[in-house]
């Protein structure tokens, strides 16, 4: 029934594969190249292409292909966007993937609730382009083109996040299915709820571990009457980062606030046609009303005046402000650009604000010492930072070297009473952080996981050490 | 040992109260009069004492208190300071109360992160008295004067929480025991992380089902450089509700919007010494700059006049608006004095806030037939509203017909998508519309309570039905 043999740790039998195409018919496939293809996310991890791969139209048909998985044992791998950075969808030991991508319907815009109900194929863009003729958007952002299903289930976030919050706070209801088939709605459309466990939180994050989201109602905001963007130059990274610090302890709302540091700025002006002086660079959004955003915008420089900065440009229209965005989402392409055949490794650790000049300080030995181009871009107004590292995934002598100064990065982060990620999530790369960073809290998680999953066929080898 | 024999249904042994009596010496109470104190919140519901109040010191004393339970298999109550407004406290079954109250530590302050760690019986006035020199508070604020542990426990809120959130917003980290002992941290201190289960916000709420709460770290922000009050009287509450919509749609980021109903005025300028008229009144307050503040109150003055305002009275002196916001927190004791011995039954429903509107006009009508006195007071900006009904807890007659208008509001609310409670948490007295409000979720809920309580001795009787 394959097209070529399936790999040796294949669990998915002949009967399962049999009963799938029954209740498929066309929406399951077995050639290689799709299988191989949904086995990887945008990383350096090696695809784990599963069995199949079925593409559901709906939260019932994921209920009944999860209860024939259930009945034969089969691992399932739930797939948004394929965007992941810690190889989240590979299918480790086998099973099926179940790809979300083709359940793009917007069930419910509730305008007057600031709030939207879609189907977890639904991307960012396609939801934004949709809301474009009612004056809302949905703020969080992370750099691929995600579904916001995906979005959910790695608890993303972005360069919003600041101001907007992440998945965890942007994700008001969840209907999942369960490891058994069961469908829930995790919560009303209420605003707030103290009404038993927070089961959407619970999800949220949760990887495909626990259950898999099939709609999710999200919250939207008004597009702020305006809109402005700073670009700001300092000599060194600590002075932007000191900035940042004294902006967030000033209680000054801005939207967004990134640092760019001189080799990404290098790479983004290459890949983008910028002419950015190479230098730390913070790129700033302020939201607000007129005269709001300008007094923000005001207070900012004055902050980077007082820690020495470079340079202060306004980009108070919207073309040049696009423009600066668009560069910045892009900047994980713009980073694997610049070395061929190159993938990049993205490191993922945030630490409260306070403890960041110095996890950044701390890392820039490695930085100067890896003999691969690294480029350090954050969201540092949450105190989270990538270092993009642009290998060779074919080199084992540099993935060796990435994950040594990865692994030594999360410790720095982790003692410094930080996490190994804010944004990417766990799958398989951060697994091995989880005891160190959680201790006796990863048996509860354990607990909850065997709870609601007995079989363990949920995305095994996600999250979650065996 | 007991001075009085204990309820019929206690189940704990004389073995596990000698056990208490050796780790705690003094600190274990078994007095009647101490025991029904902690059996009872400020609800209408009966006390149910439990059969001993322990006193812990600190997180490892309540680990060592819950070791000794579960080794007897008794049933544990944890205990803040008594406000909560559904039964969480009452030891139904029997078995021991942990009374937090004696963890009163500022464990750590981090101004620079906006955050402070304190033991789970830090009352939020003593937290926001702690944090008086530094600029910095925490904006939480149920009616009582509550430890942020009962709050945490609750997942609470109060007349902020339109524009800073509610405990799930504003916990970053627990300290727990769990039910067999084991201390658990939720989370780092990170302002986001994606490294696996949310553990902090599934605690946040669980009402001592899952574990206790000893210590936890919540989120602080900058005292606004100005604040600002309005009064804004309507002609009906309609009319208020309308304007407090198109508030919040129009993105007008307000600190508090309340309503009062007029008999709610009656009893606040009773209580309060104040006069103010007795029609459906808004209280608004404003953060911000200057500036913004200004801009904010312009434009709420605006709304309300496009919806039929009858006046708008601004309080911008610290004065006069503390002595209103003073009024509105004492609402729930200026409501129970309006009839001796009288308890307050209060409602908690919470809705989308289009439906809101109609949640409030179609429970008029059961408002107006009641054979006691109501006051309706609402969180409008989040769809959240209180009816407070003030009824003799002695009359069987009254508390009858209390529930049957609970009741009607409570599936009117869930009809509505919204939820049984916004605010004040299930306990043992919103047990039985769990399963009408979350369907096969509650099962969910169910299989993470017997995997983290296998024994069944955390809190038992709240949260979930049997």
């Amino acid at each position: 029934m394959l097209d070529r043999p399936s790999n040796a740790a294949s669990r998915t039998s002949r009967a399962a594969l049999d009963a799938l195409a029954e209740l498929l018919g066309d929406r399951l496939a077995l050639g290689y190249a799709e299988r191989e293809q949904h086995g990887r996310g945008e990383s350096y991890h090696a695809a784990s292409p599963p069995d199949a791969v079925c593409y559901p139209a709906g939260t019932e048909d994921v209920s009944r292909i999860v209860r024939v998985c259930a009945a034969h044992k089969v691992a399932i791998v739930p797939f948004g966007a394929g965007t992941s950075l810690e190889g989240h969808v590979g299918a480790l030991n086998g099973g099926v993937c179940i790809d979300l991508g083709r359940m793009t319907r917007i069930v419910a815009l509730h305008a007057e609730d600031l709030d939207v109900t879609v189907e977890a194929g639904v991307t960012r863009h396609q939801l934004n382009n949709h809301l474009r003729e009612t004056g809302l958007f949905f703020p969080v952002d992370p750099g691929g083109e995600s579904t916001l299903g995906g979005m959910a289930a790695t608890r993303a976030s972005g360069t919003n996040a600041v101001r907007y919050g992440t998945m965890r706070e942007n994700v008001v209801s969840l209907t999942a299915v369960m490891a058994d088939g069961t469908v829930i709605r995790t919560a009303s459309r209420a605003r707030k709820s103290s009404a038993g466990y927070d089961l959407t939180r619970l999800l949220v994050g949760s990887e495909g571990t626990l259950g898999i989201i099939t709609e999710l109602t999200v919250r939207l905001y008004g597009i702020p009457e305006a809109q402005t963007a700073a670009i700001c130059a300092f000599p060194d990274a600590a002075a932007a980062v000191a900035t940042v610090v004294a902006m967030v302890q000033c209680g000054i709302p801005v939207a967004r606030v990134e640092l760019l540091d001189p080799r990404t700025i290098q790479a983004v002006n290459r890949f983008s046609g910028l002419a950015l002086a190479e230098a730390p660079t913070l790129f700033m959004e302020f939201h607000g009303s007129p005269a709001g955003t300008a007094e923000q915008m005001g207070l900012a420089e004055e902050l980077g005046r007082h820690n020495g900065m470079l340079s202060f440009e306004a980009a108070a229209d919207a073309d040049t402000r696009n423009r600066l965005w668009r560069a910045r989402h892009n900047v994980h392409y713009a980073i694997q650009a610049m070395r061929p055949n190159a993938r990049v490794w993205s490191t993922d650790v945030c630490v409260p604000i306070s403890n960041l000049p110095r996890c950044i300080a701390d890392t820039q030995a490695d930085i100067d010492a890896a003999p691969f181009f690294i480029a350090t871009v954050g969201h540092v107004g949450d105190g989270n930072f990538h270092l993009g590292l642009v290998i060779d995934p074919d080199s084992p002598a540099e993935l060796a070297e990435a994950e040594a100064l990865n692994d030594r990065l999360v410790r720095r982060a982790i003692a410094l009473d930080g996490t190994c990620t804010g944004e990417h999530g766990v799958g398989s790369g951060k697994i091995r952080f989880m005891a160190l960073e959680h201790g006796a809290a990863l048996g509860v998680m354990q607990a909850v996981k065997s709870a609601l999953d007995p079989l363990g066929i949920m995305n095994p080898g996600k999250v979650l050490p065996a």
